[in-house]
């Protein structure tokens, strides 16, 4: 058994789960003292480990440690930052090395999605060449749900949930009126739909998006127009979901192209949702309302999915049990065996299977009319969201850790 | 004891809390079966009234209306009409008149703000003068919690508690990278700061706004960027909340003034935050980020108060209660008797005393910098966000009420 600490890094953009995968490293390294001594956390993702700067969580209490499952935000500090390849710059390669020697570190495990796991990957093989021995472990998280191989990514259930509700609850507004309103909502997701997809799971209660637009299918703004006033004309309502990365079939940015946010200048202002409520607005002549999910879901801690967040300690464990076993150089898979019940089993793949490769919705999940979700995305994502976290919340807030030697 | 049935209505801005309160006194009604045979709700508040369009829920399953506590919106429909006054023109109090008779209804029930304790005042007094016997009691619900007299609101807490955890998570968020941003969050409450102020209480876990702005303190924008420019320099993160009405000393709006709305004109996708952010990075050179919490705040569902959804239950029991007992054209208080442990009575208060009169966060309660909160608002506001309910959901998705005759 290779004997040595280990160091754990989160990386690119904040989700509700990379904080339950830490916690599921950290324990399963506690349960492993006759290996590994010491667990060391990056700060700010490979920057902490090309600059010795880590977070000592050894000692910290099993107590304030399960707080981490109702964390969002990356807790330990993320970073988006792209390493060189090693064969044309060797220095940041140099400096991690040092790093893993000086703390006596031989397990590396890097918690993140397509760009990230590049990088573990880049990581690996240089301690490969090298000769250094170290196993290391990608952890797969991203909201975007657009990892290959994996059936799903941990945080997209967590953000897939507040959406889904969010849309239930925005519905409910939309009908207190006799005469509602055309609102857009924007969802994340720039390349690959799932978020936005996973409004369409409103539709079960009956409180869900009338029309879906994801980045997967070319937009038409004509076709859109009159969709919306159909429905406005029969249900004095009607309520959109669309995703931020929705193009024309020239492949240019619907939200970009409008008027509305041509003439701002500012897109931060525009966006999406905004652009289609103006188009609304001037040619429909109605009153449309744009809100943006914004940071609110990718947080989304209000209402983590059990499911999700429990995924997420799991993979965090089973990058340590693999490791342990000699595995390197691989990513965590989670692989679904049966939807109902729903069933997963944790495998591993090669890290350049998955490094820089986006999964998309199926084109067979969207409708024929381009607008909405088949059952088929309804079976996948449906399990996802399921269970509530108790004892998130103490005196009404948020219960986030405070540890000895971080963020006391 | 005056025999006859009851008829309740919704109205104004939806909440979290306002169907808890149409459930408090539809159980509250079953539970005097020998004076109320039959409970109606209005179908979008006193429209149903005028137009006979009621809904009958004496035979809907205990079960099923329970669900209305997870339920935002206003599930029965609101409205926002203002009746003229009685001496002006009777037709629409005509027509009331003549559905209470025709459903032999001695009981009358409406839920709301300022302007439904008016509209359920003038009812009241028409009705007196007629001579039609009839118990007309408001119900307090606004999200605002703008009411005099009552010591706060149903639907309040649980919009405050959304609010205080979403800055939670996005501070979360900001926290994620080396470098954070300046971030404005957008609050409802255009006269009253209550909502906005209810942020601070994030700041009990270290993650919460640097600065809030409410609309009862005048707004000065070099101040405020003095302010985002010191604590960007200390903290390398800024988060800011703002309340959608602040005014500059001239009483003109803020979102209004700059530029970057007007130029757009569409006040609709400008607001104060993105107004505020244009600013930041026009005048600092920062790149600030701006979010609305738009309608999120007033559903909320994701994470009620159990304390306001139990006092939103309470009050429509109460108002049954005291109609019963007599009382008329008066609408139920909550008086506070003890902050801690909180405890709180039911009293009621003329309807005129209330009609139209909106109450501010108190100028002590606000920091001599005008731009936080004093400990003496987070005695006041901590209780009211206390509690979670449980078994909100069900496969993941609230839990949304189908009834026999009403959506179903």
């Amino acid at each position: 058994m290779l004997k040595g600490n280990v160091i754990y890094g989160q990386s690119g953009g904040p989700s509700s789960a990379i904080n339950s995968s830490a916690l599921g490293v950290i324990l399963e390294s506690f349960a492993h003292k006759d290996v590994i001594s010491k667990v060391y956390m990056m700060h700010h993702g490979i920057g902490g480990a090309i600059n010795d700067d880590l977070i000592d969580v050894t000692n910290e209490s099993v107590e304030e440690l399960e707080k981490l499952k109702y964390t969002s935000g990356a807790f330990f500090g993320s970073i988006r930052y792209k390493l060189k390849p090693a064969e044309e710059d060797e220095t940041d390669y140099k400096k991690i090395l040092e790093t893993l020697k000086k703390h006596d570190i031989h397990y590396f495990f890097y918690n993140g999605g397509n760009d990230s796991m590049d990088t573990c990957n880049k990581i690996s093989k240089y301690l490969n060449k090298v000769g250094y021995p170290c196993r290391v472990i990608g952890i797969p998280k991203t909201i975007d749900n657009d990892l290959p191989i994996t059936d799903h990514t941990p945080g997209f259930g967590t953000s897939a949930k507040f959406i889904a509700n969010s849309f239930i609850d925005v519905s409910l507004d939309n009908y207190s009126y006799p005469q509602g309103r055309p609102i857009i909502i924007e969802v994340m997701g720039r390349h690959a739909g799932w978020l936005t997809a996973a409004s369409s799971l409103a539709n079960l209660t009956g409180y869900g998006p009338d029309l879906i637009y994801l980045p997967e299918v070319s937009f038409d703004m004509d076709k859109f127009l009159k969709d919306v006033k159909r429905i406005m004309d029969e249900k004095h309502r009607c309520l959109v979901a669309v995703s931020e990365g929705i193009t024309y079939k020239d492949g240019s940015f619907v939200a970009k192209a409008t008027k509305a946010v041509d003439a701002f200048g500012h897109a931060r202002l525009g966006g999406v949702a905004s652009s289609l409520a103006s188009e609304i607005d001037e040619k429909l002549g109605l009153n449309a309302k744009s809100i943006e999910l914004s940071f609110l879901q990718r947080g989304a801690s209000l209402v983590a999915s059990k499911t999700d967040i429990e995924e997420g300690v799991n993979v965090g464990r089973k990058a340590v049990e693999f490791a342990l076993n000699g595995e390197t150089d691989r990513m965590v898979t989670i692989i679904r065996t049966s939807d109902n019940p729903y069933k997963v089993e944790y495998k591993s793949c090669h890290l350049q299977d998955v490094a820089n490769i986006e999964k998309k919705v199926p084109l067979e999940w969207i409708t024929k009319e381009g607008n909405n979700l088949t059952s088929e995305f309804t079976k996948y994502c449906l399990p996802l969201i399921e269970g509530e976290l108790e004892h998130s919340f103490k005196n009404g807030l948020l219960d986030i850790p405070h540890f000895k030697n971080y963020r006391k």
